[in-house]
């Protein structure tokens, strides 16, 4: 049995709010339109009187097989009854009849619901008085017509298109084309084939009875709370199941009364510009649904003042009451019926990155809000719009197909379908996008070279994602309606051909694939942005370093703010095209005598990459990782590529297959990689490090401080760590670095052993980082390679609520994460511990490492303001939290 | 700096121990020989007179540098001094001079350390007085050969294959083949070259100060504690490296002082076989060496009655005493010097499984031991021994080469290649062995009809080896040096080429692979072997079940005691060809409704089996896990297979290449498997909830009582499983088992994130078993299959003591565990925790799981009785460690 909160006893409880007895804060009982409306009736704005019915009771109605608690029927009455007596018209009544909206409204804003059901209340009696009244019968009618469409589509799940149909057979009859040529008589024609049809739909007659057609209509607001368009929306947006949704009544007005009355939209300030200037649109002798359908084009606001001053005066007035009241750009819906201004509604304004951060940044100039409300004013994962190149927004175009928006930015080239054939045609100035079923550590030069990498296979942490967004280059990755047939060069996607040399655009930030080509626009990075990271930075205790492999990417870093860099991984310069020969002698060598040597091959390019890194972070931190994908990831895959790389060796390339045959791995992620290469092959990493110190101290000499911190990756046990960092030691006093470079030596907690076990390595390490894609992996048993097939489906069922490879999960693997830093801290309480890997650019898991107590995050380039931004907000809200929670104490 | 422990204040502590001072508990101290010379010569025994020096000194050693505590010199000293005064004789003397031995001794014994220095305190004085004194001039110079050469070899580090070719130039010279046959002039030259070389080799005199050598010796004895084979044996077993050794230094008797002395070795009772019968052999005028070096042929014990009455009398009479006083079987060593009988050394005895059994139980008999000594006598591990078929011991032979000893038992056939290959032959009444690269799911039937299975690649848990000894089926796994070409239908090994058809034999228990066919032996369990294990099941708490997934494993595991299935694997029934097709059919399907049609023809078959399982297992608990592998495994990997399946099934042969591409996997380990599969397809596992459902309402029909355990594989978060949970329920329901069948419903605990959120699983699910495989895989990220690259090299270094895989990794995977195990009880103390898989049958994790409050431990049929024996053992032991730790408080 489920607990019935408010039945039985407690009778007494309170279900239904007057609008004069709520107030903004109220949204979680009232819904944010409940609470609005009650906010602004008490700043005695003229908002048309009304109630609201809790969430409360929509909750219950859940818990109690569909039912309502006891004594709502009476709060209802009561209710009305005031309205009835603050307007003086009734429910029904001949003279002077009482018209209401019903409308849904949870505490968070949630479209998928409910659409509002207008003139409630309208019956075959009420709408003789309302043409009387109005002196306009044909008003009447299309009221009364609308209320029955209303109530039958909404109310009783009629198809809308049943309406239709008996509004163009009335069209076609009367030979009229516009909704509006009909006339009154027309539209009593249509309401008695409307009741016809309500009657055989639902098998029985439309109600009459005002309080029957509101008790209806409260009781589809509660159902529509649970439409799958609805769960759908709040599993997307992280909004609880348990929440439930009000029910607000309101007295009717119309803006379609004539043509001193109109409907509008308006937004304090502009949402796509940021700038503070009056915006919105309106329409005379409309109603708001008028204004939405887009039949008639609506005019911008400004004009209003020509045509009713009055009103226009009164409405600029109220944006800035508004403003001042809310402290927050508002977004709000007005109508004016015969020269009289009434508010519908006023809520914060949606608005794009960039006006996000002008209103942000302007409202604290403005002394409407402090620094700190400013920093939490903008969506740190909006940024991302404002940090890549972007189609031009007025721009209309139809997408081929969608894959997922992996690395945001625009892409606009050739297609191609080798890496090879990307570098050449890049060589020779091209433009190309590099398209391939999934791509893979060889094809990092061709990505390189292209201007975008679209991929049919891999989620939004594959490689190509990865990599891409590494680079802060646009990716669309899994686009699994497309089939690529290398060979033949081109690919399909249902019906289209798309032949090599083609030309598509990437919409990296929608997954968005079109062909032809798109033009593009320039991010604008506005100095209120600089202003606003700048406050961030002055917040937030978190370090944000990025990852970056190479000297261009540590520039644009640090360009955004990096303190460092948190992940630079090794591997990626092996696969440049002047080393993989010798990578790969190294791998087939036979003995200890030709490792060496090969890897005395590499040791300089190493060498040299190191030093353009420690030029670039000049002062600040780098981890440096050393090797860790498997051995066989560098071995070439085709026949053709064997057979070249046999000749160039001059060995057999029956050895080099056999070799890789001999590498192949069943599961490659939990194999031979890692610290297990340096510990079976230590030479391999002590080339590395020997590297890393022979850069450092080149460097010096130049003034420039190198602060290398080599990371060892995928250690479980310390007894893996321990002797590598014995290891590096080792090469720096041979090398002579010892004393003279400031380095320092820590571990990778990828494997959960590491994280169980972190008392351990808190003794021998002098910094830990999670590698979080990994550490997911491992924990929760997935491989992000594989994990489309199921993964899709499980964030569907809700049996995670986000993609653990996007945002930590917390449950998990952030409660394994959590118990690490706690143990490490126990033993070593000032060993520094931080995050590398996608998560470190993700604004929850951002918010997550700072609660554990970490002391730095990082993140791809392009991410870097948005975890410099998480990171401040992560403190401030704590702060209030953290009052919250003293209060309650 | 290294505390120490010893030097400064502590300088009179306590470094040398008289015989008389010691007792056999000290053998931390005194090491295992010296604390039983001490404890014989308490008890009254003729032990020759001496001195322990402690292991004490030998840890001081290492942690100072290699120097010995304030002290010691004097402590020697005093101790010579009392073997001076105890035997009359002197160091040096040239009346009576003392010779001794000196002897390493560890706490555990530890072959690969040090041997044994004799004749101790000879030099060119001394040996004239011991020619004089024995009247046997020969003796005396080979004494002083003797020495030098052991000196000069074990203490110097001489080349044995030196003094090997003084030797034999000296018999050359003189003509002579035997050592026996040198007079005393030729070892005198003998001596003469000897000191050359050490001059030569030591760049000094060879050392004629008794004291000296003394000193020389036992520092030998500590530098032996390091030597490489001493670090790989303790690594081995288990024994810490910071134990130390002992030194001992004892009176030398002679038992090649003439026909009237002689030496030899004993055991209290026959080691073979445990029969309670004096059993020995000896040898007259020898040093215990020429027994061991076997050039001389020893007599069997009794013989010696005929020869020595009185010693021989003697002897029998100290074999009791041994026995009443040590309470177990003897392993002694004697010397008689001129018809005096000394004991020399005595210890536990090693001994076969089968006479391990036999001496525990008829010393229980005998009131020696009580019951509890009685089951801590017998290492559960060795019991498999008595579980396989054997080759004859007595039959030698020459290995063609070594590969993992992966399921015990010996098995001679023809070498075939592939499993239908296998299956046709053994149809046709052929034996035969199935030669894989490594085998996959597909192979089951193949391996079912081979006698034995060799792999060149995979390790202990691979899986050809956790099928085999599943099957109870003799495997050799990983046998690397051998190439298998299956195409030319041979493997090749070195140079041996074994084709199709030749004979092989494979020794699983040690991984010999041997060319022809070897004899062999059927196991005998004696009745013994049923008492230990009823006794054993007095004293255990938890229940073993069995991993079987067939009537004929469940029968031969409810044989050996299993009260209950642990694990059923349902996949394995997926493969037997009257099914695979429809499997593969129903992975084809495009729609549910194909899906649910080929579903409907697998029913049957499941039903079937369930209907088997349930029969032998009447009235025990069955656990049965869901379809858990990737679907990709039960497709054909041939292009002939695909080519027939497309026929058979009238689809297109691309069409099957499709999906096998469609579900091709990076890292299926972490894949599409598991319950992951059933959320994707319910259908599937609600076909298996049927077939059990349905068999269990039939077999009640006859009386049985089935008694399933529904288990969800692969589950990490409680969501994954609650919904699954309520499928069972679903179906129950629709076939009308609800009520009827007693059945439960629960989770594998193999995800890490499972065990890190135990509280939320221990609020939905029945019972819970550790699948450690799986666990262990992720927790320390080791792919089972790929792990044999590395972590050979990784428990040779030490980095985890033992394979994760055969023994649970205590402090890593076991934390989990333990965690896992207390979260869930604080939510449901009664909540049922098993563990299945490989660890399931190890001595070591069984201990483990008993001590973290586990209800049940799952292993192979075959490992039952060992699971029993060691779940014994943990609770005796604990109860022996709680009455310490008691004590301690």
């Amino acid at each position: 049995m489920v607990t019935n909160e408010y039945g039985g006893k407690n009778a007494n409880a309170k279900f239904v709010y007057m609008f004069e007895e709520g107030k903004k804060e109220m949204k979680m009982l009232l819904g944010g339109k409940g609470a609005n409306l009650a906010e602004m009736t008490n700043t005695g704005l003229p908002v048309p009187y009304g109630f609201t019915i809790t969430t409360d009771v929509c909750k219950y109605y859940y818990a109690n097989k569909k039912t309502y608690p006891k004594g709502l029927d009476e709060q209802i009455l009561v209710a009305i009854k005031k309205m009835e007596s603050k307007t003086g018209k009734k429910f029904g009544d001949k003279k002077n009849p009482l018209l209401v909206s019903v409308r849904s409204g949870a505490p968070a804003s949630m479209p998928g619901m409910m659409d509002t059901i207008l003139n409630l209340g309208i019956n075959d009696v009420v709408v003789g008085t309302i043409s009387k009244k109005s002196n306009n019968e044909r008003f009447a009618w299309d009221a009364y017509r609308r209320f029955i469409t209303m109530f039958g589509n909404v109310v009783m799940g009629i198809k809308h298109s049943k309406f239709e149909e008996i509004m163009d057979e009335i069209k076609r009859k009367y030979k009229k084309k516009l909704d509006t040529e009909l006339s009154a008589e027309m539209l009593k024609e249509m309401v008695a084939e409307q009741k016809k049809l309500y009657k055989k739909e639902t098998k029985e007659e439309f109600p009459t009875e005002p309080l029957k057609q509101l008790e209806r209509s409260m009781g589809a607001v509660f159902e529509s709370w649970n439409t799958e368009r609805a769960v759908i929306y709040r599993r997307l947006n992280n909004v609880p199941n348990d929440w439930g949704t009000a029910v607000n009544v309101q007295e009717m007005v119309f803006g379609n009364m004539g043509n001193d009355s109109g409907t509008g939209v308006a937004f304090t300030r502009n949402p796509s510009n940021g700038e503070n200037k009056f915006y919105g649109e309106f329409l005379m002798n409309a109603q708001g649904e008028d204004v939405v359908a887009g039949i008639r084009t609506p005019k911008p606001i400004h004009e209003l003042g020509k045509i009713l001053p009055k009103a226009y005066k009164q409405l600029v007035e109220i944006r800035g009451r508004l403003e001042k009241h809310y402290k927050d750009m508002q977004d709000f819906e007005f109508t004016i019926e015969n020269q009289k201004l009434f508010m519908l509604q006023t809520r914060n304004g949606k608005r794009t990155a960039h006006a996000a951060v002008k209103v942000a940044v302007d409202m604290e100039k403005e002394k409407l809000i402090s620094k700190e409300e400013a920093v939490l004013r903008v969506d740190p994962s909006s940024l991302d719009q404002l940090l890549h190149r972007q189609f031009d927004p007025k721009h209309k175009y139809a997408a081929l197909t969608e894959g997922l928006p992996a690395s945001p930015g625009a892409a606009v080239g050739k297609v191609v379908f080798t890496a090879e054939h990307a570098k050449m045609l890049a060589e020779e100035g091209e433009k190309v996008i590099l398209v391939r079923i999934e791509t893979s550590p060889e094809d990092i030069e061709g990505m390189h070279s292209a201007q975008g990498i679209l991929t049919a296979r891999g989620g939004m942490t594959s490689h190509a994602a990865v990599v891409a967004r590494g680079m802060g280059k646009c990716c669309v990755a899994g686009a699994d309606e497309i089939v690529v047939d290398e060979k033949a060069k081109h690919f399909t996607c249902k019906e289209t051909v798309v032949k090599e040399l083609d030309v598509i655009s990437l919409n990296g930030s929608t997954g968005e694939v079109i062909v032809g080509e798109l033009p593009t626009v320039e991010p604008t990075l506005s100095g209120d942005f600089g202003t606003l990271m700048e406050w961030a930075d002055g917040f937030r205790k978190l370090r944000i370093r990025t990852n970056a492999d190479t000297p261009h990417d540590a520039k644009v870093a640090r360009g955004f703010g990096a303190e460092g860099i948190g992940l630079a991984r090794t591997e990626h310069m092996f696969f440049e095209a002047s080393r993989i020969k010798a990578v790969r002698k190294m791998i087939l060598s036979k003995t200890l005598e030709e490792r060496k040597a090969a890897l005395a091959e590499i040791e300089p390019f190493q060498r040299e990459d190191f030093e353009g890194i420690f030029k670039e972070m000049d002062g600040l931190p780098v981890i440096i990782r050393m090797l860790d994908p498997p051995l066989h990831e560098f071995l070439p895959k085709e026949e053709r590529e064997i057979n070249e790389l046999a000749d160039e060796m001059g060995i057999e390339a029956k050895k080099i297959r056999e070799t890789i045959e001999a590498l192949h791995e069943f599961n490659p992620m939990l194999g031979f990689r890692g610290c297990r290469l340096a510990i079976v092959y230590p030479e391999i990493m002590e080339m590395q490090v020997r590297a890393i110190f022979s850069a450092a101290l080149n460097v010096q000499k130049k003034g420039i401080k190198p602060l290398p911190e080599i990371e060892v990756p995928l250690a479980g046990a310390v007894k893996e760590y321990a002797p590598l960092r014995d290891l590096v030691k080792k090469v720096s006093k041979e090398i002579g670095a010892e004393g003279k470079v400031h380095y320092k030596v820590g571990t990778m907690i990828e494997v959960p052993r590491a994280a169980l076990t972190a008392e351990e390595f808190a003794k021998e390490a002098e910094f830990m980082s999670f590698g979080t894609n990994d550490l997911t992996q491992m924990t929760c048993g997935f491989s992000r390679d594989d994990a489309g097939k199921f993964l899709g489906p499980y964030v569907e069922k809700g049996i995670y609520l986000r993609d653990p490879f996007q945002t930590i999960d917390q449950e998990g693997v952030g409660m394994l994460m959590k118990m690490c830093v706690e143990k490490a801290r126990s033993i070593n309480p000032k060993i520094n511990i931080g995050i590398c890997g996608e998560h470190g650019g993700d604004p929850a898991s951002v918010e997550f490492c700072h609660r554990i107590g970490m002391d730095n995050v990082s993140c791809s380039p392009y991410r870097v303001p948005i975890a410099r931004l998480a990171a401040a907000q992560a403190v401030i809200r704590e702060k209030i939290l953290g009052k919250k929670n003293v209060k309650k104490k």
